[in-house]
């Protein structure tokens, strides 16, 4: 585990009580031990330990009784969901991209709370190992594989990619991975690749702003599907639109959607896939948070169930792994041949270091230890996050508590402004990201989606403790 | 100098006597020393001096006396260079990616003679430094970079890039540089920038056949403009051609470009640019082989007489430092903003570990060394097959003579095909680049290009030699 090493020892200690309480090994009304106790069974100053209870205290986690020492809180009464969005389901042109660029922008703000950031905080991830492999990896570089082998791709990194399908109990062949600059290119290239300017793609609302950017580049008109802040997207109204707008493909996150945080219960990705096969709809999967359950197994995508070969399962390590290195890839299927001629003839092949590095890390083995700890930590910054808001926000904030990933899903009562709310966060150095970049309809403008992918501070506490008094500024 | 260090010693004194004799300080006639002299001059074997000389008799340059000695030969008659194109001027849809994928596939064979590559030889390269910048550049990244700076690409890599166009006389802004997947993206994101599906493009005829399938992928029209072997594009046949058919934008390699490794000289340039502007023309400046020019000074680009900011300058370190890490930029000028928008929409950022490595290779100041010996390599190797094209090739075989880069354009006499000339010769581990490629409407049939991007060797003499007896056998 990279990141804990690097921590003050007294975050160790709150992480660790932390993930007691959250595991539910340590319970409501339990008390801790005492001061002493723990001073002596960690072999650290008294300071430590008090430094550690404050910072859980301020969590929300634990609470000081005077005089007897420290008990575990009550956890609050849990915000209810956000209400499922209700698209028109008429397929319309996008506009969103200069909309997106703008709010991705810090307008010259320094940042210190990244609420509005698509990424976890890059102390999450081994950069110390990626740095070793990088220097392995170049070594096992061949020269003929710089030039006259360039286009396939490193075959190692496929290949490990390919066991890593395997182990989910996926048969992946590495001939039909196809190495993409990030997930972003495979997702550009397999919808250049099914559809003409014009046509109609199914995507989700709220959806992720690149998937929307990427329709609008290429011209195509979005048909936006209900989706369910628990369960993702509504298999009813997924036929209905099919029969109505004839769409050439349907992209959708099945698992911790960007940015419900939704998951697709197995069950329905086999229907979503039998449905989409019956129609003759391809699906592309864009599964960049695969890994990053906050307990138990990595969920089966809906490319488990396929039966034609016919899904893009669009992966990365760009999340999970490496942010920075730009590697991604598409399990193209029987679309393989094809999307590999689409990405020759776009950008040729990927970084031949980064993708060596890669390979390299994950022949070392090391992968599985990292995900571990990278969700352990994701889990306790979203319960950190979510008691947060519970003590900042207004009663009648909705919130999602999705079970992997790092953003949360709120929604305000109808009236608040979330653009706003964007515009006087950013002049204090909080970003967050407003409900309309997730809509080619700008719907949700009274919601936003925050990053929990940072390491719980109080800094950021005191931060989100500010979004909510400007969330009250706007009822006046 | 990476290259020679690891060649044989025999190979290291014949190269530096073929300088010799390129550079005219040996000249045709005159005597070789001895092998007893050579030997005692360069301590070295008696074996070695013959097996030097051998070899540069096998190219042509030096011939044998019986009894009396080695003497410089005279040069061959030159060649003739190949006519100039007269393509239709008609817009035409463009479908020749299919054709394309076929001709760069192998067909199973394996390659003794890699005469259809478009990269020079990865000995060429200085890998091990580019390796060591590898290590050392992803110590400089900063955690940051990888999450919440990564959409800007490394700051110090466009400085670098910008001191270089500095010292060429240009003022190119960093922040006018987009860092780009290889070069090939970047010409991507121009041409879907500057155009909508059915618009005309201007394109060299013949051209580079990525060009021409970024056309087909994005539904545009070639305008194929005639091009002069040796001087590049035609003006008066252009500025008719825009006047005829308003194309959006005018794609063109203006230094050695591909397949003919024609130059534009720099009045030209400065009249092209000129006309463009005039007319309101985007020039999307190919420039990749910018610094290969074999002597003397890296000619100056297009880009360099412009007013308006409105030329994509267009390069990469792929042909000239670092093949297989991808990274290429474009210099876009007033365009840039936009440009930087469409790159963030289709792949987000480069791969942060090759930017990285490849800043630091370029503060470590070795470059021009290395492009000093590369450029001599390739002078050499051009010299030597097109030595070998003399020898080998009927006589009316001509052939272009550029002063750069690292391709041969071959016109046989019409009747030739290239096409079948190709299956013929990749069944014996041989490929070349069939004429066809190059052109929208199929012309050039009769042309091939050659890579004489390999150090020459007696292996591609006998592969050339062979490709010549298929050359003849096509007359019967």
């Amino acid at each position: 585990v990279s990141a804990p090493d690097t921590l003050p020892r007294y975050r160790q200690l709150a992480d660790e009580i932390a993930g007691l309480i959250g595991s539910g090994a340590l319970r409501p009304g339990e008390r801790l031990p005492s001061v002493r106790q723990t001073r002596a069974s960690r072999a650290c100053s008294a300071a430590t330990v008090f430094q550690a209870y404050y910072l859980l205290e301020s969590r929300g986690l634990i609470r000081a009784a005077e005089r007897s020492g420290y008990f575990v809180a009550q956890p609050p009464r849990p915000t209810p969901l956000p209400a499922r969005a209700r698209p028109s389901g008429e397929p319309q042109a996008v506009a969103v991209s200069e909309l997106v660029f703008q709010l991705l922008g810090t307008g010259g703000h320094e940042i210190r709370a990244p609420f509005g950031s698509a990424f976890p905080s890059p102390a999450l991830f081994p950069l110390d190992k990626l740095r070793r492999a990088l220097t392995a990896g170049s070594r096992r570089m061949s020269p003929a594989q710089l030039t006259s082998h360039l286009s396939c791709g490193d075959e190692e990194l496929k290949r490990q990619i390919a066991l890593r399908y395997l182990r989910q109990g996926l048969t992946v062949d590495p001939a039909e991975i196809v190495l993409t600059n990030g997930a972003l290119e495979g997702l550009n290239l397999a919808l250049q690749l099914l559809t003409r300017p014009g046509d109609a793609v199914l995507i989700e609302s709220p959806g992720f702003y690149a998937a929307l950017q990427a329709l609008e580049r290429l011209g195509l008109r979005a048909v936006e599907l209900p989706t369910d802040p628990a369960e993702g997207a509504d298999l009813e109204a997924l036929e209905t639109l099919i029969e109505r707008h004839a769409p050439k493909a349907c992209w959708l996150m099945t698992s911790f959607q960007n940015p419900l945080g939704s998951l697709m219960p197995p069950e329905r990705k086999r229907a979503l896939v039998a449905l989409l096969e019956r129609h003759d709809v391809v699906l592309i999967e864009d599964d960049v948070y695969a890994e990053l359950q906050h307990e138990g197994l990595a969920p089966l995508p809906a490319k488990a169930f396929e039966t034609r070969g016919a899904v893009l399962h669009c992966g990365s390590f760009s999340k999970s792994l490496a942010p920075g290195y730009r590697v991604g890839w598409v399990a193209a299927g029987r679309h393989a041949p094809a999307l590999l001629r689409a990405k020759l003839s776009l950008s040729l092949s990927g970084s031949w270091p980064a993708q060596a590095a890669l390979a390299d890390y994950l022949q070392g083995g090391d992968f599985d230890r990292h995900l571990r700890a990278l969700r352990r930590a994701l889990a306790a910054q979203q319960r950190a996050m979510l008691a947060a808001i519970e003590r900042h926000f207004p009663d009648d904030t909705r919130v999602t508590r999705p079970s992997g990933g790092y953003f949360l899903w709120v929604e305000l009562p109808e009236g608040h402004d979330s653009l706003a709310l964007h515009g006087a966060a950013l002049a204090e150095g909080i970003s967050l990201a407003p409900g309309p970049m997730f809509s080619a309809s700008g719907a949700f403008r009274h919601c936003l989606r925050l990053n929990c992918g940072q390491p719980w501070t109080p800094l950021l506490e005191q931060a989100l403790a500010r979004l909510g008094e400007l969330i009250r500024s706007q009822r006046r």
